[in-house]
């Protein structure tokens, strides 16, 4: 008997990827593509239908053969309902059906969840948080997202909106975020906003390194560049990134005490800040956090990087 | 054949309730003492198990005839384990197996779980929660707690703490906290924080109706006494009442945003507010959850009052 494969795709807002991926986690044929994100949601997924048999086909295999799938996309996704609700990185779409018109398209069932969903699926499955229950996923790059899994099940909620923590107002009247409202966790400690910070630093010309290099160009401050030049000693940087990664560790307390979960782990460009990330939010943890619940949590970083979506996309379908 | 019959004891700080219950959470009969909190474990096991006998003859059975029970007591607990970790209002108790001493003298397995858990049950299973998953119940009395219940049953988390929103940190810096930490929403929005706002007020010598009546005695003011001014049209009670409820709505909001409830059942003693409780904490909701969740969700108060706790505590038992 053949062994069973299952198709992963992830649809971003830049680019498609999609995998074809084992039951152990293995990626037996990978494809990816530009999004024409602008061309409207057939063009999309024509193109995603395109990158899901290219995968196959470096796999060995026809679409039709695979014994399942799944896809993830950013933005709200009622994901019981099975919809993009809408998208900020895809121009018009609104309540659209994607895993089935795709599904459709390719000739094979395809379920629908959101990408941080996905990752934290993932992550339980094959990486950091393998059997942990249970487990919290956060991803922390130009945004900030996650994904509650019990027992290895996504805890989707009543519209599958469930297991976000980007807008957790945690400071009043603190700066705007891009929801609208201010303070939210994600407007205090993604790497856009730790960016945002730094450039306004530097346009106050606070006296630091920072200052100094990028006094002519702040808009070119990115929260990696931050990251290194606290790590090279400038105070500036050092606070910028002290103070988003204590609203960080805020927010991340707050999952532990609401949760008591087994295991956080932390994917997203910023996790590869290591212990510039890791240090404050663990030491927040056991600040903020109960006495138990902190005492049984540990605080990982991801292990499954930018191919996280799909495997999750993929395990999705898998039993 | 008779009818299943379950035991519900709740050991609070001050009193001891036990309650005979069937499957459709009926009392069949009930007693109560006071908690002799100062004269140690034994002491008060003892007092638990007359409660629990008295409560059983009151439905004219015998304890070792009953189905089951459960025991609920304050403070944290590892019901992972079945240990009352500690608690503050029973000086001395440190991992007490309260359950299993408990059950020993009655001849009745039981199970052991924290108060605000057990009155979520109890809401999910008899009350204004029923059949709703994910449901989240929230207590606002002296303390703030919670509980998370997902298809019915208690997500207790890794070691039995989960369903905690009080030590979520909501203002940096904020009002000092039981705990040891600021800002937490315990010391923004309970009982305990309006009450005590109200009397920082008065000894300031805020002009109103507040400082008028309680200038020479405002250790008197509790939370009842400012809802009451509040009603009344005292507008420097109503700034404090509302400035705490937007705190909870909040919150509410966070644990909306992150468990995409299906509805959030609000009791304890600040539950009896209404209006001046419940619009506050709606709006916030409808303001800082995203639009999916927020419109998923409903927010109603609590339906069974002081005898929640014995209610969940019999429901633990029940299949």
């Amino acid at each position: 008997m053949a062994e069973s494969l299952y198709l992963g795709i992830d649809l971003g807002g830049t680019k498609i990827a999609a995998g074809v991926v084992s039951v152990g986690g293995e990626v037996r044929g990978f494809a990816r593509a530009a999004t024409p994100a602008r061309e409207g949601v057939e063009v999309v997924v024509r193109a995603m239908a395109g990158v899901a048999r290219e995968a196959a086909r470096g796999a060995g295999v026809s679409v039709k053969r695979l014994a399942g799938g799944g896809v993830g996309a950013p933005g709200p996704i009622d994901s019981v309902a099975g919809l993009v609700v809408s998208s900020p990185n895809l121009p018009g779409w609104r309540d659209v059906a994607l895993g089935r018109l795709l599904g459709r398209s390719l000739g094979l069932k395809l379920s629908l969840e959101n990408d941080a969903n996905l990752a934290g699926l993932a992550e339980y499955r094959f990486g950091a948080g393998r059997g942990c229950s249970p487990l919290y996923y956060l991803t922390v790059s130009t945004g900030i997202g996650g994904a509650l899994l019990l027992d290895g099940k996504l805890v989707v909620g009543a519209r599958g909106a469930a297991g976000e923590v980007g807008h957790l107002v945690l400071v009043p009247d603190g700066p705007l975020c891009g929801c609208g409202n201010r303070g939210c966790l994600e407007a205090l400690a993604s790497g856009t906003a730790v960016a945002r910070r730094a450039r306004e630093a530097v346009r106050r010309s606070v006296v630091s390194m920072l200052t100094e290099r990028f006094a002519a160009r702040p808009s070119r401050i990115t929260a990696a560049v931050v990251a290194d030049f606290a790590r090279q000693g400038d105070p500036e940087a050092q606070r910028i990134l002290a103070e988003a990664m204590e609203h960080l560790g805020r927010g991340v307390a707050g999952v532990v005490n609401l949760l008591n979960p087994e295991r956080i782990v932390i994917g997203g460009g910023l996790s590869s800040l290591g212990p510039l990330l890791f240090d404050p939010v663990r030491r927040a943890v056991a600040r903020y956090a109960n006495d138990l619940a902190s005492e049984s949590v540990s605080v990982v970083e991801a292990e499954l990087g930018s191919r996280s979506g799909l495997l999750g996309a993929a395990a999705l379908a898998m039993p």
